[in-house]
């Protein structure tokens, strides 16, 4: 059987690169899923995720995280944690336990801490200077202050067929105090069964609850729809159906894989991700197309270069 | 247009009597949601929502909650709020939200205090005991400490054709501080939209939210599925499927209606439930069927009088 990876954002890479040394060389899906995220919450330029991600409006760095076994559906998730170095660690733990398998707020990063994952102050010199600068210019003008709000979510397949899913952030820059969003919320931020495939979401993650998409979306490809079809399907209609009844949609992203490693992406704002099957990985990027498609396109050196200096930026 | 309403369990009676007396008089499904929902909330006899409600391991009263708008897909919720009198009251103020709409721990009771919202010591003298006496218990004897985990649900319709629906639980008794169930998770606890109809699931959270159920059954229902074929299809496939996958399969019910106020539920297990549609509210049992069905059968007096003695039995 074949193998196979697809996470969101440029971010993911690096984490995919380790991803596929595990799964070329015959290993398992969650384990790949878990190294490939811990990669990401690690490198402190990625804001949105982990050690670096941007804090809540007390300056308060909350996390949160899921994990789901394709095979036994099992869940582990947690919300508003705090001061723990790999979230996506405690969710997977946590995914092995049938009662008490998502926990939230004092009660998760306790259990962190009873269970010995690492912890560690996670609010970075970088993040804090961007926190008070956003600070100052929230007292002076009307801006809105949520504009950050990259989860990693990632897919993997191994070659035994078998298929997880996690995801991971800091989520929305300056959130209320035990703000959640999609990621640990299962059938929204992620799904998976091993039978079918696995989803994962990205973006505001209030809007991505409202439709339930990375279930909606494992749904369609079980109906026999590819990963493409899936997202395009799940995606854009919900889209047009929230402007209409809600009377807007936020920015969100959908990725997918189903379990012969084919894939699929859709989303309402430029969006890059990555994707290996049986080659090494590689970064694309994505924009809505015309009549409810996706256009999906190389990523180029141009934009990757602009991304490097974009993130390292020094903080005035 | 005509109204309705379905809910969780013998404890939602009192409840739908009030909200009978909103939907008959042509009030909002919104209005109706709430005030049944507040109704067992208040109720001190009901040890699984609101006042009164079993605490965690430690002994705190830790309550989940949420609201959607069927019309707008509006969602709030909150979970390990503690001190809140309602917390449905809180979750439907976060469903009028863009951002924020979701929030856990200490952040959800900060909210609700900052709003002005009725605070109060949740912990009945009662509820104290029972923990006191089931603490005593698992010190000697290795039972299992999870066996309270009835939440209130109940989706409404009004005249306008405009649908909602609430959930609102304590969770599971002896729960780790922190566990949070399907009850305000979108999809897997509850889901409406006005077009289609409702949903709303009680029981073990961990495995409701392995199927997305709630969503499941709208999904179905938007398929010109009925309620009850829709809750049978969503339930019994994915009650086996859990049993092959993961190897066993927790204790729930799922109640759905549709915007024609035609209803439906399916269990495995015993399962009491409220219904108004254009008539006094009636209390119904129902029971896994054969072959895939739900066996509904009227309540009978001696099982109330037995329900009523059993909420109130001194304990010893």
């Amino acid at each position: 059987m074949s193998w196979g990876s697809i996470a969101t954002w440029r971010m993911s890479y690096e984490g995919m690169v380790e991803a596929k040394k595990i799964l070329s060389q015959g290993g398992n899906s969650g384990d790949a899923v878990e190294k490939l995220i811990k990669e990401v919450e690690s490198y402190p330029y990625y804001k949105s995720v982990g050690f670096g991600g941007l804090p809540n409006e007390n300056g308060v760095v909350q996390m949160d995280a899921s994990f789901m076994d394709g095979n036994t559906l099992a869940q582990g998730a947690i919300a508003g944690i705090q001061d723990v170095k790999h979230a996506i660690s405690v969710a997977r733990s946590l995914s092995k336990r049938h009662y008490n398998s998502f926990l939230v707020g004092e009660g998760a990063t306790q259990y962190a801490k009873l269970h010995g994952f690492e912890t560690t102050n996670m609010l970075t010199d970088r993040a804090k200077k961007i926190w008070e600068k956003k600070k100052k210019q929230l007292q002076t003008k009307a801006l809105n202050p949520y504009d950050g709000h990259d989860t990693v979510g990632a897919v993997c397949l191994d070659k035994c067929g078998s298929m997880a899913v996690g995801t991971s952030t800091s989520g929305l820059f300056m959130k209320k105090p035990g703000r959640v969003g999609d990621s640990p919320l299962s059938g929204s931020g992620f799904y998976v069964d091993s039978e079918i495939g696995g989803a994962a979401a990205t973006g505001l993650g209030e809007d991505i609850m409202k439709g339930c998409l990375s279930y909606e979306i494992i749904r369609a490809m079980g109906n026999g729809k590819t990963p493409q079809e899936a997202c395009d399907k799940a995606v854009y209609p919900f889209i047009k159906k929230l402007k209409q009844r809600y009377g807007k949609a936020g920015e969100f992203s959908l990725i997918a894989m189903n379990n012969k490693g084919e894939w699929g992406v859709a989303t309402n704002v430029e969006f890059t991700f990555c994707v290996a099957n049986e080659q090494d990985p590689q970064i694309l990027i994505a924009y809505p197309g015309n009549e409810e498609t996706t256009d999906i396109q190389p990523i180029t050196k141009e934009w990757l270069d602009k991304y490097e200096k974009r993130i390292k930026k020094p903080i005035d």
